[in-house]
This record gives C-alpha cells, structure tokens and sequence, in this order.
C-alpha cells in the first residue's frame, strides 16, 4: 500500500493517496473532484476555496491531525487581506498536502455547482455554460519562431488548459496583440464552446485576470411581450429580469395578422424583423443597466419563441408559415453570433442558441417547455399547457411525447374583449360572484384587498379600475356559469330571467354589470354576451387540442395537468376546469410551472448539455397537426358548451350543487319558455 | 467469372462487371472513376459525357460490339438539339451497358481535370476547387412529418450525394424558402467545404439546374499594385485578369511608412483597411464587368499578400510589424466570410482564404510562392527572389527550406530614381550602352522597335517617352558598368574620364545622359549618381539576404535561381548578375516564373488540398530574421560593389573582356589621376 498521504474529497467522496507536496488543486483534478479555478492554479482567482477538515472521521477511516496541510502562505494572505477569505478556507492551490486529509470542496467551489429553480417541482439546474473563463500565460512572441499571437495563445490553452484548438474572429484578433501586451502575456480569455463538438471560439479577452464576471440573457421572446433574463454564468443567478411589449403588435396582434402583413406588405417581414431586434437592444441596454454591469459582458443570449416570432427574429420570411403546409425555412437549432441578428447591444462576439422548432406551428417556445417540463421523463401522464396567443399542448410520458399548437387567439390574454386588457396594475384578475345575490367582488393588480373590502377604494385610487385581463375574464365567466347567470351554452340570462339588475340588455343578448364608475366618469366594466363568445373559442380550442393529442395518445384522461406561461401562472386552475378549458383532472394534480418557456431558455443557457439534450427530445416528440385533422373541429365544436362542473372541485365549497341553466333568449321582452332550474339551498 | 459484362474506362484504366442495363455513370462511380456530374444522373446537366469505342482491343482483352451500350435515348436527343454533343458523344447518366464496352472520359467531363499552367516548368492545377454546385431534388414539405426546408435539403444532399452535414447562413435561409418552391423542389446548390474538414456550407441556391458557372478571384494584394485574376471554377480557366494601383499608396510608398502611418495616426490602420477594401470592392465589379458575368457568381477569393497588407486586409492594427520581434497577429490561414472583408461586390456569402504567412516580414505571398515552385520538393538547391518593395527570398531542396525578407525598398519598381517610374507605356524598359561609341539605345513599354531603328520616333509619338523604370534602370546601371562608364564602387566618370560627352556633371558628381527630348519641351532622362546609389542599396540588400540564407544553409553557391514576381519577368537576368542583385549561377539556371505569388493563389483557388499542402510546408519552412542577423549588414557592405562580370556571361558577346575602371572624382575639373584601364579589343 502507498505510504503517500490520503486524501479524500467531501462531499464527492473520491479519494487517493498523493505524494507529500502536492498541491489540493493538483490532487483534486487528478482524482476528477469538481473543483473549480479560472487562474490555473496560480493564486490569484480564488475560485478554489476548499476547507479542510481536522479531527477523527470514522467513517472515512482517517483522522486528520493539524499540519495535514501546509502552512498558511503569503499567497493565501494576501487574497485573505485583499478580499476576505471565509474561517477555515484555504486556496486550493496554495494548501499542499502533508497527511491524510479530509477536504470539503464548498459549493461555490464546484464548476458544475447546481442552481435551484424558483419552481418547488424542478429539478436544480447544473451549471455547465457554453462560455467559461480562462486565465493563461502566453509566450512571448521571438523572431527565431515567428508563430503569431493568436497561435501562441492557442498553445498556451492547449498546455495549459487542455483545450486543442480555437477559433477566433476578426474583431477579437484586432484586440488581441493590444490586450496581450497590456496583461503582460498574462489574459483571461472566454471561450464559447459549441455543443456540437466544433473548436471553441474567443468570446472576449481581458488583460491579467478578468474579476467582472460573465453574463447571458435568457429571452423569451413572445407575440405580445419579449421577456429576458440576465443571468450570471458563474452562479446561476437571475440577476435582473425585465420585459417590454413586442413592438410587431403595431403590424398584427396576433401571429396570422403579422404573418398576413408580411404577405401583404412588400418588405413587410423586414420591417417586422426590425423592429424587434431593435427591442431586443434596448431591453439589453435597460437590463444591463439595472444590473449595473457593462453590456459587453453579456456573451451569450439564448431565444425560445413561437414560429413566427422565431422566422421574424431571424429574418425569414414567414409567409409559408401561412399556409398548409406549414413548412419551417428550419427546424434545428441554431447557434450563430448575434452581429448576424443585429444584436449591437452585448458583447460584439457573442453567441445566440435558439433552441429548435417542434413543427410549423409547435416552436422553440414549445420546446422550451419539454426541456423545462421533462414530459419523456414522467412516470405518469401529463397534459402541459402554454396559453399564449396560440397555445402550446405537450402530452406524453416516459414512453412517447406529442405535441400541437391550438389557435386560441388573444382572448386569454385579454384582447377581443369588450373590457379587456393586459394584465398591468388596475386590471381586473380576480372574480367572484356571490351565487345568492349574483353579487360580484373582484381584486384588481396592485391591490391585495377584494372591492368589498374596507379601503379597497382608497388602494386602488392612484390605478383606477381599468378594465379586465385574462385571468379575471375567465375567472369570471367561470363564475357566471357557476352563479347560474349562465346557461350550458354559454348564453347571459336577462335581469327577469336570473332575478338580477346586474344582467342588462346590450343589443338583442345580455350584459354582467361587473363594475359600473361611469357616474363618477369612470370606466363601465361587463361582461358581455360577445366575451364569453370568444373565451368559449378560446376555450374550445385549447381543449380540442388537448383532446386530439388524448385521442392521439389512445386515453380519455390524463394523470395532471400543467399549466405553463405567465397566464398559466395567474390562472385559477379550478376556474379553468370550470370553463372546461382543460381536461379534468384532480384538482390537485393541476399545476402552474409559472414561465416554463422562460426556464427552458435559462436551462439551455446554464448547460450546454441541455442544448444536446432538447434537440435529441425535439427529434422525438410526435407532432399532431390541429390545422388539417377532422377530430379537432369535431371537438372544437363539442366543447363549446361550458359543461357542468361535478364533484372534483370541493374547494368550490360554495357550490353545493351546480346549477343547470339554460335560458331561451328570444327577441321579443326575455321572458322566454326555456327550461329554468334555480340553484338549489 | 462473372458474366456480366465488362467495363473498362479510359484513360484510368479502370474496370469492372456491371449487369446489363447498368448506366455507365454509376459503373464509374462505383469504380471510383473521375466522372463528373452535377445533376445527380438526371439528364440535364451534361457534365458526364463519355466516349465510347467500339471494336477489338487486344491491349485491354476485349472486342466491343455495336449494341454494347444501350440506344441513344429521347433525354440525349434533346440535349443534343438543345446544346449540341459532340460526335460520338454518349451522356453517361443514360447510356446503359448491354455488353462488354471500353469507355472513354474526356478531361472536360473529369472532375478532377487538369489545367496546365502557363510557366512551362510548373506542373498542372488539379481541378478541386473548394466550392462545387450539387443539383439535388427535395422531398417537399409534409405536414405530419414537420422538419424545416433546410433539413429536407441536408437529406437530400445525405441521400443523393453522401453529404453528412450542411451549414448555412441565416442571408441562405431568408432565400432557401421562394427557391425550393420556385425550382418545383429542384435546385443546384454551391457548397463550399472547408480543408479543415467542418460540414461544407452552403454558399448559394439558384432553382433548376443552375448553368451560370461558379467563379473565384485570385489577388496577389502587394504594396503598390492589387493583381486578380477570375478563374472559372469549373474549368480552371482565367477568364479575366485585372489590376489596379493600391489606394494606400497615399498613405506610404512602402510597407514601413504605413506602418508609421498607423502608429502616428490614430485610426490610420483603419483608413487604410477601408481604402484597400474599396478598391478590392472596385476590382471585382470591373472584373465581372470585362468577363460579362454577374459578380455574385464569384463565390471564392484567395488571397495572397506580405504581412502588413495581410493586416490591413484584415483590419489589424499593424504597428507590431513596425518593430523587433515584429509579431504577426496571427500566422495561420484564415478562411472567412468575404462579408467579414466588406467585400459586398461579390456574392454575399462568398468565402476567403488567405494563405498562412511565415513571420512577420515573410508572408502569404511568399507562401504562395513556395505554393507555386515548390523548393521543398527540388532535387538541386534552388534560390527563389521574389522582388518588390520588399524582396522575399526562399532557399532550399528536399531536405530544407529556408526563407527570409530583404528590404530592397522601390528602386527596382523606378520609384526614387531621378527619372523613374512605373513599368507603363513610355517608359524606357530596356537599355544598351555601345562600349565603344558610349552611346545608347534603348527601347520603351509599348514598342517593339529600339530607339536607334526607323520608324521609332513615329511608332513612340503617342506615349513619349516619360522615364525609365525597373528593369530599365537595372539594365542601364548594368550596361554603364561594362562599357566602363563606372568604376566598381558605382561612380560615374566624368567626360574626360570616359571619353563621352554624355556623361555630364550633376553637381559634384556626374550623370550619364540616356535621353535629351528637352529642346522639344520634352524629358531629359538621366541616370543619376543618386540612381545609382538607390540601385545599388536595393540590389546589396537583395544579395545580402540571399547570402545570408546560403550561409544558414551552409552553401556558398546554388543549383538555379528563379526569380518571381512581376519584376523578375521583365527583368534581364544576365543584366542582374553583372549588377550582382543575385548569387552567381549559372545563366540558363536563372530562370523567370513570372507572377509565382499570384500562381499561388491561383493554385490554392482551384485546388483545396493545396491549402492544407502549404499549411505544412509553411510550418516546415526555416525562417531567417534579416533585422537583427549581424551578418546581414557585413553581407549588405560587402555587396555595395558592382563585381567584374566574368566569363559566364559569353552571351554578352559585344563585352570580350571586362573593363576595370575606377575614377576618382575630386571635387575640381575631374581630371584626376585615378587608375583607368579602357576596354580592350
């Protein structure tokens, strides 16, 4: 047996024996231990932190006695001095080993260091970017070997590093003799691997050792608003986040119209393509500069989006996105640098991934999902839901996924409806409606307090009540049905026939007076018989879409649903049942994933073994197509009715039993012959 | 044995059995038998047209009958109305094989056709250019199996022409959609492949069969004048060659004064980019416009050039080349997007190579020289001079190759001569000095006649004659020499002294009178004793660096000499070795290999292997520093002298013995007492 020195790393639990003098670093490296460093060894990164541990470890059979290390040296005091060193750190570089020792390698010290994602049922993102930093010596050029300064600094990364090749752009090349001349052939370069194995690429290169760390932004970019996340590609960490609208709604609200403008419109998708990617430099611009960091650290940005949005970022035109049968200009990945995309704002060498496209109308956004979501990895059966202005649906389980996109239309995000509008501050979002008195109480954004409560008004003085997002809308035409002001088919009863002033004619069907301030020069806030025309499209179309991967799938019920997006996040799940916008399920297996598209970008954008991963899993997934398949209309127009809601839903502790309504609305004074039961207790 | 009947191919020799029914050019391909094809064997591309022979061939063992291929078909009858075959003519792709045959491929359908170069010493360019049109049919687009159009195009490459891997730029993309479906999902792809072996990208797409042709530029980009020839891709041919004056002239005649250019402006290394880039931008339209092509057909530019044009080119700063250890920014080629150049006249995603560079005074032009000459693969040892306002010079055998660069400066392009100029019509290019009369003759660009035969005066009335340039000074310096009008350090002797009155004084030194057209107005030329020390700083720096490399290699004679560039193919050789500009060798060893730079990138334009081959012999090239090798200035002194020309010179009949003179010029009435042997004979 070796008579070297035991050295056992925690919490990894590899071990080996080292001779006397070998440094922690060394050891850690030799045995494979996830231990971090930038300087390569040298003392002045500090990305190596360790802390020993001393005393008798039965477990591990050593006991470790003071002076298993060396001494504490001048390196590590002048860090300790300069920075602050915690108790018990030592510089993994520095430490050598004199006797068996136990060392724990703390978690800000690990490479490949796990981030924990907001939602409880994720699993922690592992930290791999495709961008790393690297600190290197690089020889000095000599006239004997004339190589030049980008090759010799390939073969400092190569002996130093490990890395066999590089490639680098114009532009860094014009700043490399400059930056190496003034690091004193001492630079931190970033290098951006790409996933498919090519030689990694020089991001950016820093003279001496580069402390400002490393940025990337996670996009979202969606019709109506583009969402990013500045992340640091060292921790993880979300370190600001901020949206702004998606300037293209001025050609089109929804995807059809902006592709119809581009047909439409000579040079149309140019114009479209502009637009956004100069709303994508300014939301760098204001990201950056409410983190506080300088753009140019950003290196690399990762975009999930829709079809279109994908083509119209790009620069494609989406015109054949228009029409069956639905044809990509491509599907894949793609890895490009985001000069290609005008992307002026960050780093001038840094990378764009956009995460591949499902189908036609199934995109990165969708994929985006299935990366987050992990559908191929459950166990049991689950129905993921991303409600846009056109809705993603993800089915499957560990055997087979599929996925179809519905077009719900903007109705869930508010628009198309009479009192309709985004969910901002003074906006309706949640309803109820008292099934005694027909009575309404609602909540709007910004204010905690219901408006029957003392000091709503007050509260909600500086916003006003503004109209009725989403959330709100639907919620209230759940409650509607649930009030018994309305009938399976989604008909308004008339004041006679529900026994309440608050149902008003508006032309020849009805109204739901929900809030009336127009005596004080206010809004006049209802429902009305064209909102709930449109939810029930709405509504329809998610559901047949859901149906048809059910059929698809060879099941009429799902184990849980998941809702997705930033409606999904808003939502009342046991509203959404109510409406049938979704299967039934039990109520406690319908989940929000709050912004699963958003955190399928962060995935890809922390790990680049993720990016591998969603482009194996997109190859996968079965795609069903909702445009051209019979089933869907048949059961788009099956689920038009708003059906009755039954026993899963206890937390409707108000409902005893649920009303059937239905009312005759004919022409004439409403007091029609239809068939009327009231609610019941 | 096998039955089926045999097939042999000329002039390979390749052979094989095929079942009848076979096409002839899917036997060559499964023979591996260089049959080209564009279309995939579809009929309409023509490019596999063969020959076949009919009758006994006792040397091959086969008799071929009439009928041994199938009949000419309705596909090659209307190629044959429509284009024209040749007699006896068969397109490979429909011609089937009914029984034995011998089959003959043309070099015009060989892929690999060979194009025999100019220079009667250089073997022939193998055709392998690196981009290279693919006609391929794609499956359309299908709802239910939904990948984009780009990966339908990868599988179609994949199927129809083993092509793994495609990459494409986003500008192909926005342009992949409208021309699959304009072409009826036929199109012809150019892919260009990369030598280092990534997957090839796509460089453009047209609908059809695209029968434009494919295009490169090769540019010899020097100090003073850019040189381009446009070579058909397909055949090799150079279809146009132009050329125009380097627009960074303004800012320094020579390499060293831009360099100084950059250092003492800020910003000036990107002035200078900008101009050199307007002007490539300028050449390649002219270019297309002389050869009648669309300049988006050039889908390919090499380029060669010293190392501060190589940074300027790129838009490097090149003041590290200004000073010891004079460091390249980077050695290695560089293959790029042309876009990355701002070369916008010639296809938007056409792609540069520019050859590696060998240090930081011997660059890719001298790299394509040894591309061109190939020393590294001489049996003898060969000195190859390059000659411009820096002379590049490479010495060596099979066993090693030594290169280094000599600051000759622009005398030798006429440039700070009394009367020089450029080599343009007018100029005075060839000189003769009668050793008795003393009087010359002499003939200008643009003239065959000399000025001492009739009709000249007439025949030189439109371009004058405006001064004296290169390879004229070098024969006058020459020629003074032998007729003794100089002694061998270079002075010049008075009237008295040599017995002319065209020697005239010029201050407190003498002139020798070429031309007197000042009593009409016109130029009185004359060479200078200040010309003569300009020619004599130039032509000892060119020897000193020759020297020195025989010193490295330890020889002090060569096998040959070649001298390259521009220069070199109007310079006398004997003229050159009187002068002592090169080592002595023997004067049928001395040879001209006209423009071997531009050769070079000509090669490497029409051959991809060929940028790998002088990759490493770049590597394997020795490089010598001449800056600061303190032999190079003992060489350079000792050089200063103009030697007796000896007898290997029997070729200079008029000279039977050469004369030894030396003048001593006082500052007085020039009849000093110096030793003065006068010509015998």
């Amino acid at each position: 047996m070796s008579k070297d020195p035991l050295v056992i790393f925690t919490p990894s639990g590899k071990r080996g024996h080292f001779p006397v003098g070998t440094p922690v670093l060394t050891a850690a490296r030799q045995l494979g231990v996830d231990l971090d460093s930038v300087c390569g060894g040298r003392g002045i990164c500090s990305k190596c932190q360790i802390t020993p541990s001393y005393g008798a470890f039965p477990k591990h059979g050593v006991t470790v006695r003071e002076g298993a290390l060396s001494d504490w040296n001048a390196v590590e005091q002048r860090y300790d001095d300069k920075r602050g060193l915690k108790p018990g750190r030592r510089l993994g570089c520095q430490a050598q080993v004199q006797g068996d020792i136990v060392i724990d390698v703390p978690p800000e010290s690990q490479v490949h260091r796990q981030v924990v994602r907001k939602a409880a049922s994720a699993r922690a993102i592992v930290m791999d970017p495709a961008t790393r930093l690297y600190f290197v010596e690089v020889e000095e050029p000599d006239m004997h070997s004339p190589t030049g300064d980008l090759e010799r600094l390939e073969r400092a990364l190569k002996t130093q590093w490990e890395i066999p090749e590089i490639r680098a752009d114009l532009s860094l090349l014009a700043k490399l003799q400059p930056t190496l001349r003034k690091g004193n052939w001492r630079v931190t370069v970033a290098l951006h691997r790409d996933h498919t194995g090519a030689a990694p690429r020089v991001t950016e290169i820093w003279p001496g050792l580069h402390e400002g760390g490393l940025y990337g932004l996670a996009i979202d970019l969606g019709s109506t608003t583009i969402a990013a996340h500045l992340t640091d590609l060292d921790t993880g960490a979300v370190v600001a986040s901020s949206g702004l609208m998606n300037p293209q709604i001025r050609f089109g609200e929804d995807l059809m119209s902006r592709v119809s403008y581009a047909m439409m419109n000579p040079g149309g998708d140019a114009e479209m393509t502009t637009a956004v990617r100069a709303a994508l430099n300014e939301l760098t611009r204001e990201i950056a500069r409410e983190a506080g960091i300088d753009a140019t650290l950003i290196v690399e940005t990762v975009f999930v989006c829709n079809p279109v949005m994908h083509h119209l970022l790009l620069g494609l035109d989406p015109v054949e996105l228009g029409q069956a049968p639905f044809a990509l200009a491509t599907s894949d990945s793609l890895t490009l640098p985001a000069r290609d995309l005008d992307l002026d704002a960050m780093n001038p060498r840094a990378q764009v991934y956009v995460l591949p496209c499902i189908a036609g109308h199934v995109g990165a956004d969708a994929a985006a999902v299935a990366l987050s979501e992990e559908p191929g990895k459950s166990d049991d059966l689950v129905l993921i839901v991303d409600v846009g202005t056109n809705a993603e649906l993800l089915l499957g389980d560990k055997r087979r996924v599929l996925a179809c996109s519905s077009p719900t239309g903007p109705a869930f995000e508010g628009a198309q409806i009479s009192s309709g509008q985004r969910a901002a501050p003074g906006a309706i979002e949640r309803v109820q409606i008292d099934p005694v008195t027909k009575e309404p109480r609602f909540q709007v954004i910004g204010c905690e307090l219901w408006s029957d409560e003392q000091g709503f008004d007050a509260a909600t003085a500086a916003t006003g009540i503004t109209g009725i997002c989403g959330s709100g809308i639907i919620e209230a035409v759940a409650e509607l049905r649930v009030a018994g002001l309305l009938d399976p088919s989604g008909l308004i009863g008339s004041a006679e026939q529900t026994g309440t002033p608050r149902c008003v004619p508006e032309g020849r069907t009805h109204a739901y007076l929900l809030h009336d301030a127009s005596a004080e020069g206010g809004p006049r806030i209802t429902v009305t018989q064209g909102d709930i025309r449109a939810i029930q499209l709405a509504k329809s179309a998610l559901y047949a879409g859901a149906r048809l991967l059910m059929d698809e799938m060879g099941v009429d019920k799902v184990d849980r649903v998941v809702l997705a997006g930033a409606f999904g996040a808003h939502i009342s799940t046991k509203h959404a049942m109510v409406l049938g916008m979704i299967p039934d399920a039990p109520l406690a297996k319908v989940t929000s994933a709050g912004n699963a598209a958003g955190t399928g970008a962060r995935i890809a954008l922390c790990n680049i073994a993720a990016r591998a991963e969603i482009e194996r899993v997109v190859r996968e997934i079965t795609k069903v197509e909702t445009a051209i398949e019979p089933r869907f209309q048949e059961h788009f127009v099956a689920a038009n009715a708003i059906p009755h809601a039954t026993d899963p839903f206890p937390e409707l502790s108000r409902v005893v039993t649920l009303p059937q309504v239905s009312f005759n609305t004919g022409g004439g004074d409403g007091a029609g012959g239809g068939r009327r039961r009231r609610r019941r207790g």
